[in-house]
C-alpha cells in the first residue's frame, strides 16, 4: 500500500478521490469505463510479478499456461464444487494429478524449497521401503492394533520411553499381519490421511506430531537419516526443486548397537549426503541447514540452544546458517520470552523465525510477528496472521523480509479450508516478498513443491497471475535463500538454465 | 496503512525501519521490549474504535465486558475445540445462548441493521404462526414429502408457477401429517439447518434461494406483509436494534381474491406499519427502505428498475431513498453490465451495492467493488473480496464508504468458516469503515443482530477490542446510515439514552 501511497500510483489515487467527489454519474459510460479500466490497472500494477519483462519465448509459454488456467477458473465458475482450489487437497490429489497445469507446473524449474522440516519429507513409498531394512523392530500397542515406534537393533530392544507397547521384529510382523495389510495401514499412519476435518487445529496437531514421533525411531538411525535426505534432494529435484534449506531439530543419530552419535555428526551426516547428491547431479544448486529446535521449553534451555548453534556454525559455516524454533506456536512458548537468550545470537548467524501461524489476532502468538521482525528474522515461516496486522506487513516490505507461504500445511492443519480464502492473496496484491514452500510434504503425501505452486497460482493468486507471477517466485526462492550474494550467481545460473529449457518446452505446446 | 504512512505514526515506522538496521541484537532485552512495546501499541492506535474516549462508567462497563471476553478467549486458547467462534453457528447456537459475554451483546444497544433482505428478517416462530392463518393453502410435491409453495385464497389455488405440485388446505395438511411433525418440518424448511456445509457456495445459494422462493406465497399477501414487517421491527428493537435500513425487491403484494397490488403500496404499507410501529415505541428511530431487484437480468431491464426507483423515490422521498441488486453475485451479471443504465439514476438516489460478496480474486465479481466504488456507493454490501483488493479497501477510506460486514451470512453461504478467519480483521486494524449487519438473520435462527456482533467482537476483532470498539459499531450504524444529516443528531440521542442505561447496568455489575 505504501508503493499505491507514493510514486505515481499514489498521485492517481489522489486525483481520482478527489475529482470523484463520491459520484461519476455525469460521466458518459465510455469515459467511466476507461477510468474503471484504468483503476482496475493501478492495482495490478502493484502486485507480484506485474513488472517482469518476459521474453518472446516465455510469452509463448505464458499463452499456453494461462489458456490451462482459465480453463480451469472457468470450470469452476460455472461449478465450484469442481474447483481443486476450494476444497481440501485429500479429496482432490487423484484428480489434480490429472490437470495439465499442474502437471506443467510440476515439470517447472521451481528454484528452491525454503521452509521444509527434517523428517517430513519424503514420500509415503520411501518410508515404506525403509521399514523393509534389515533389525527393524515395531512397537505394537493397544492389544496389536497400533504401531506407536520403531527401532533398529539386533536384539529386543529395551527403552524407557516406550514401555507399554510390545516389540516384534519387523518380519515377523509383517508374516503374521499379511504384507499388503501391514503396507496399508503404514500408509495411513505415515500421513494426514484420511482426516481432513479436525474440530481444531489443536486436534490437528496432536495427530501431526504423533506421526514425527513415530518416525523417529525409523528414521533417526544414522545409516537411514543420510539415505532419507538423500532421498529427500532425489525426490525434490525430480519435482523440479533445485535448492532445499532445511529447518532440522538435529537430534542425536543411533547406531545398531544403541551408541548415540554427537549431534554434530548429524550435520556432518547431511552435508556429506548434499555433496555426493551434487557431485551426481550437477544441476542442483545445493542445500543449506537451518538449526530449528523446539520452542516448548524454559528460557534457559534456550541459552543452550544458542551455544549449540554458534558451535555448529563454527564448525560448518556455510551450511549451518541460521536459527529457528519449532513446534505448535499455540502451545509452545512466545518469542518475546526467549528475548534475553535470543539476543545473544551473534549478528552473522541469521533468525529465520516461524511467527503468526494462527488463527488468533491480538494473541501472544501472532505477536510473534513483532518480536520475529524486530530481532531481525531474515524470512517468517507462514506469517499467517500477517494481513491482520498491516503495520508488521509494511515493516516486511520496508525490511525486505520473506513470508514462506505453506497453502497445503496451512489447509491440512486447520488453519482455513478453501485456498481462495488464503491471506497470502493480499501479500500478492501488495507485492509484500513472498516465497511458496512445502513445510511437510511426506505427510499430505503431496509433491514436494508442485501442489503448493498449483494451490498458489490456480486458488490463492488472482486470476491475471501468469508465468510473471511464477517466475518471481522461483526468483524469490533464490533471492530470499539463506546463500550468501557470492553464491547467489552460480545458482541463478543453474536454475536459468532449467528454466530456459522448460519454457521452450511449454512454447512448443502453443499452436496460436 | 495511509494513516500509519503519514502523520506521527508514520514517521515512527520510518525512524524504527531506518535505526533498526535489520537486527536489534545489539541492545539490552528491556531497552528491546519498551521498542517492542511501542511497535505493537503504534498498530493497536490506528485500530476502529481505539481513539474513542471513555466515560468514567464505560470504563467500568468495559472492564465487565473485557474481563468475560478474556475468559471466553482464554479457555479458546486452552482448547480451541470449545470457542464458539471457530465454528459454524448451527453446531454453537445453544452453547452461546448460555454465554454471559452474548446476553451482554444482546442487551446493548448497537444502533440500526443497514443490510438486510425484506423477507428474511422473523423468527421462524413467527414464521411457522403465520401458517396458523385462514385460508391458507400449501402446495406438496416429490409425493406429499415437499412442500414447495404457500397461497392464500378461498378456493383452491391456480397458479402456473405452481404447476406440478398439489395445493391442499393448510388445516387439513397439518391434520393429516400430525402438528408437530409439520412444526419441525416447518422449522427445518424456513431455514438453512440442518446444513453447515454444502460442496461449494453456488450448492449453499441454491437452497438458500429456496427458501425465499417458498416464502414468497405466504408473505407477499397483503395482510401477512404488513404483519411482517412490523414484527420484524419488533423482534429488531427486542435485540438492541433502534433503525431497520432494508434492501426490498419490493414484490407486488396480492390479495385474497388473486388481486395484485401496485409496487407503490407496497412501500406505502412498509411506511405505515413502521409509522405505526414508531407512535407505539417512541424510543425506535425508524426505518428506510433500498430498492433492491435482482441483478440477473438484461440491461435493459435495469432501465425499468431505475425509472422505478425515481418514480417511488418521489412518492416517498425521504423513506425510499437507495438502490441496489441483489442475489447471488457469481450468477448475476457483474455491475459493469449495466453501467450505462445505473449512470442515469439522480444524484439524489444514492447506491448500496452489493459487491465482492465471493471468494474468487481477479474475477468479474470481485472486481464489482471497483464498479461500486466508482459509481459512487455510499456502502458496499459484504465486500467479502475487499481485503484481497487494497487499491479499493483506500478508496473505501478515502472517500468514507462503509463496508457492511455480515459475519454470519458469509460463514452459512460457505465463504469461511472460522470467524477468526474472516477478512474483516484487516478492515478492523486498518480502520476502514464498517458496519456490522445481519443479512437474513431468520434463516439461521440468529437474533436480529447479537450473534452477528458476537462473532465480530469475539472472533474477528483483536483480543484487545473493547467497549470502544462497540460503541464505534453502534456509531457508525447511524453515521453510514442512509438517514440525512439533519435526521442524524435525534437519532443519536434516541441511541445515546439508551446507551446510557445499558452501560449503567452493566458497570453495576463491576464489583472492583
Amino acid at each position: 500500500m505504501r508503493r499505491i501511497l507514493r510514486g505515481t500510483p499514489g498521485k492517481i489515487v489522489q486525483r481520482y478521490a478527489s475529482s470523484i467527489s463520491r459520484s461519476l454519474r455525469n460521466t458518459t459510460p465510455t469515459a467511466y469505463k476507461i477510468l474503471r479500466n484504468a483503476v482496475a490497472r493501478v492495482e495490478q500494477i502493484g502486485s507480484l510479478g506485474y513488472k517482469l519483462h518476459l521474453n518472446e519465448r516465455e510469452r509463448a509459454a505464458n499463452e499456453v499456461i494461462m489458456d490451462l488456467k482459465t480453463a480451469e477458473i472457468q470450470r469452476g465458475l460455472l461449478d465450484p464444487a469442481k474447483f481443486s482450489p476450494g476444497h481440501h487437497i485429500f479429496t482432490m490429489l487423484t484428480k489434480i494429478k490429472e490437470s495439465p497445469l499442474f502437471n506443467i507446473l510440476k515439470s517447472m524449474p521451481k528454484g528452491g524449497v525454503l521452509h521444509a522440516h527434517d523428517t517430513a519429507l519424503c514420500s509415503t513409498e520411501f518410508l515404506i521401503e525403509l521399514t523393509y531394512r534389515k533389525n527393524l523392530w515395531i512397537c505394537i500397542t493397544d492389544e496389536g492394533c497400533k504401531a506407536i515406534g520403531f527401532r533398529f537393533s539386533v536384539e529386543e530392544p529395551t527403552m524407557k520411553a516406550m514401555e507399554g507397547c510390545t516389540w516384534e521384529p519387523m518380519e515377523s510382523f509383517r508374516e503374521r499381519r499379511g504384507e499388503e495389510n501391514v503396507r496399508q495401514y503404514l500408509m495411513q499412519r505415515f500421513s494426514m490421511y484420511p482426516f481432513s476435518n479436525f474440530r481444531s487445529n489443536n486436534q490437528a496437531w496432536i495427530h501431526f506430531m504423533g506421526i514425527f514421533i513415530l518416525l523417529d525411531g525409523l528414521l533417526l538411525y544414522a545409516p537411514v537419516w543420510g539415505d532419507y535426505y538423500y532421498n529427500a534432494l532425489k525426490e525434490f529435484h525430480e519435482d523440479g526443486v533445485q535448492y532445499l534449506e532445511l529447518r532440522s531439530l538435529l537430534p542425536q543419530l543411533y547406531c545398531l548397537n544403541g551408541e548415540k552419535l554427537k549431534i554434530s555428526d548429524t550435520v556432518a551426516l547431511y552435508k556429506s549426503e548434499v555433496k555426493r547428491f551434487v557431485s551426481e547431479n550437477p544441476d542442483f544448486i545445493g542445500s543449506k541447514l537451518i538449526y530449528a529446535p523446539l520452542r516448548g521449553v524454559e528460557p534457559k534451555i534456550v541459552d543452550d540452544y544458542v551455544k549449540t548453534c554458534v558451535a555448529l556454525n563454527k564448525k560448518f559455516p556455510d551450511f549451518l546458517v541460521g536459527f529457528d524454533l519449532v513446534g505448535q506456536e499455540e502451545l509452545g512458548r512466545p518469542l518475546i520470552d526467549f528475548v534475553e537468550q535470543l539476543l545473544k545470537m551473534p549478528e552473522h548467524i541469521n533468525f529465520y523465525f516461524h511467527a503468526g501461524e494462527t488463527n488468533w489476532f491480538g494473541s501472544s502468538i501472532d505477536e510473534n510477528l513483532f518480536d520475529a521482525i524486530l530481532m531481525g528474522t531474515k524470512r517468517i515461516g507462514h506469517g499467517y496472521a500477517i494481513t491482520k496486522h498491516p503495520f508488521a506487513m509494511n515493516l516486511c516490505k520496508y525490511l525486505d523480509i520473506a513470508i514462506e507461504v505453506c497453502p497445503v500445511s496451512n489447509q491440512v492443519l486447520q488453519l482455513g479450508q478453501d485456498y481462495r480464502s488464503h491471506p497470502a492473496a493480499l501479500l500478492i496484491a501488495e507485492n509484500v516478498p513472498i516465497v511458496i514452500s512445502s513445510d511437510d510434504p511426506s505427510f499430505w503425501r503431496a509433491t514436494p513443491l508442485s501442489h503448493d505452486f498449483y494451490f498458489a497460482f490456480l486458488g490463492i493468486g488472482p486470476w491475471s497471475a501468469d508465468l510473471r507471477f511464477l517466475k518471481s517466485l522461483a526468483i524469490n526462492s533464490i533471492k530470499y535463500s539463506a546463500m550468501q550474494d557470492k553464491e547467489k550467481p552460480a545458482a541463478f545460473k543453474k536454475w536459468q538454465n532449467k528454466w530456459d529449457v522448460w519454457v521452450e518446452e511449454v512454447a512448443k505446446l502453443n499452436n496460436k
